[in-house]
């Protein structure tokens, strides 16, 4: 099938905004809402790092996009669509691109988004796939890394290490949990959970947010040095599941796996102490748990207290270069 | 040298736009001006195939650059910023980072744009680049593929297939043209030359506009298809340059080489009969040549005609599937 019956056959399903112009033009018209502005973000993933290469196309797919949004949510901005980009090796089959776009279409259904447009072309070795995301947000009310005052409650959402765990999982085994918990463990490493419904309800009560996507330890460090501030976590404070417990106390998992492991795409955002009573509403309305774990402070270091040590870590995160 | 440290070090000075928040955050904040709208498009290059792999980092990024520019000056749009992903081997030297960086920011001077974005990561193979491009046009006169009416003039920009021409003499030789020629041709190849000073000036008085990328051929199906009609070109009217004719008449370059050949980026627009006497003041203005090289009709039919001979095309164009 030549590119662009592909492209019809498979893509074009997908641009349901009229702004894409049924991907028949070279380019997206795309406008905010009246008194909005545009969130822009990018996440491009590669197969071998971001993905092992046998998860299902549908999954790969899910992954791309939920990182995009991920990086909405924690700004506040409510999604509207994306640019695709897909760099597949020529061996990728139909089934492939049906399986593909499938999740795709299940996943713009979900977080109410269209396909804007994006480019499609050969690639010689492996898969690479990057997708640029589109919101809108009220002008001047996007959530900024840039935002923390001191002694400001730092909180997060769900539970962290979880994909760290699963993708441990894939590669050696533990009998400190069951085949239930392995099981969701690498489904959360494979496909991630943006926190779609709780980042535009912090406007106006967080002061700062990101969400974490390299690692507790590291994506605090930023948005520390975004706030020209530090902060102190406090490990026993940082929310972990049953199953990443257990992972935990057996020696499976390490402190470092837990503060330093990517892929959570959960939110990190701070609060002022004086509105620490409305996060029980927060996540009641959102259906996230929120965790308070930790506080900022003047001085510019950032600190993880374990019963009492204060360790400061060296390696902050996984880093792709 | 880390991936954050080579985001600050070599990225974040090309982020002079205000929206891009210094890439210290997950995202960028942009508005359109008003009675604007954003016009959106992706290109993505990869190694191996839109590049051979040897050639100067800076002429790499001009390549990727200028592929997306072309596609905003085809729309009439003023280029803005950019979104860029970057994913690279492990190999990659903070030198080629250096060039890689030198050639955006040359090009940001040029075409008056700012990185606003983007994405880092490894890549276990070869390079693949991806950049979404922004630029914005007065609310509803962006030019579309889809507006041509049949018996409209079909109009290029500059000369054909010079890049197929580079691309060609890259891999084999010709005594047809000087050593300066084959210089140039092969330039043209490694970097193309968006239209921008064009784009804008069609407004009002082209029908429909896109950039040759794929061929010319190919690419005025496209036009073809979106408008609902089809054309008829002349082939003894396609621009060439001195050089890329000698190199046909010597057999070096084939009528299909030209008429398919990618990588033109030159605009390819359609305008009513009545508007024909404003080409030349037009051609002047933005200092490209234009050339009348057929005309649109209402068969849904592209078709080459030569010395008389009226052809069909069935490989019409690069197809990357």
């Amino acid at each position: 099938m030549h590119e662009f019956e592909r492209i019809e056959k498979f893509f074009t399903p997908l641009a349901t905004h009229a702004g894409a112009l049924g991907l028949k033009d070279d380019a997206a018209l795309l406008s905010p809402s009246a008194g909005c502005e545009f969130v822009i973000t990018t996440d491009a993933i590669t197969e071998g790092v971001h993905f092992v290469g046998n998860e299902s196309p549908a999954s790969i797919a899910k992954k791309l996009l939920r990182t995009n949004l991920s990086d909405l949510a924690a700004k506040g901005a409510k999604p509207i669509g994306y640019q695709l980009s897909v760099m597949l090796p020529s061996k990728i089959s139909d089934d492939w691109l049906h399986g593909f776009t499938s999740g795709l279409k299940e996943d713009q259904e979900r977080f109410g988004v269209s396909l804007l447009g994006g480019d499609s072309t050969l690639s010689k070795g492996f898969i690479a796939l990057c997708i640029t995301a589109i919101g809108e947000a009220a002008k001047g009310t996007a959530l900024l890394r840039s935002g923390a005052l001191p002694d400001e409650m730092i909180v997060v959402s769900g539970s962290l290490a979880e994909s760290t765990a699963g993708l441990k999982l894939l590669s050696s085994d533990s009998d400190a949990i069951s085949a239930v918990e392995k099981a969701y463990l690498t489904e959360r490493y494979r496909i991630p959970n943006p926190r779609v419904s709780l980042g535009p309800l912090l406007k106006g009560i967080a002061s700062s947010a990101m969400d974490i996507s390299d690692g507790l330890m590291q994506d605090l460090t930023h948005l520390c040095r975004a706030s020209l501030l530090g902060a102190k976590i406090n490990f026993d404070h940082v929310p972990l599941s049953p199953a990443t417990k257990k992972l935990y106390m057996s020696g499976f998992l390490t402190m470092e796996d837990i503060v330093a492991g990517g892929d959570d795409y959960e939110l990190l955002f701070t609060i002022p102490a004086s509105r620490a009573d409305q996060l029980p509403a927060l996540s009641k309305q959102s259906g996230v748990p929120l965790t308070v774990i930790g506080k900022t402070h003047a001085e510019k270091a950032v600190y993880l207290d374990h019963k009492g040590k204060v360790i400061h870590l060296t390696h902050q995160g996984y880093q792709h270069f």
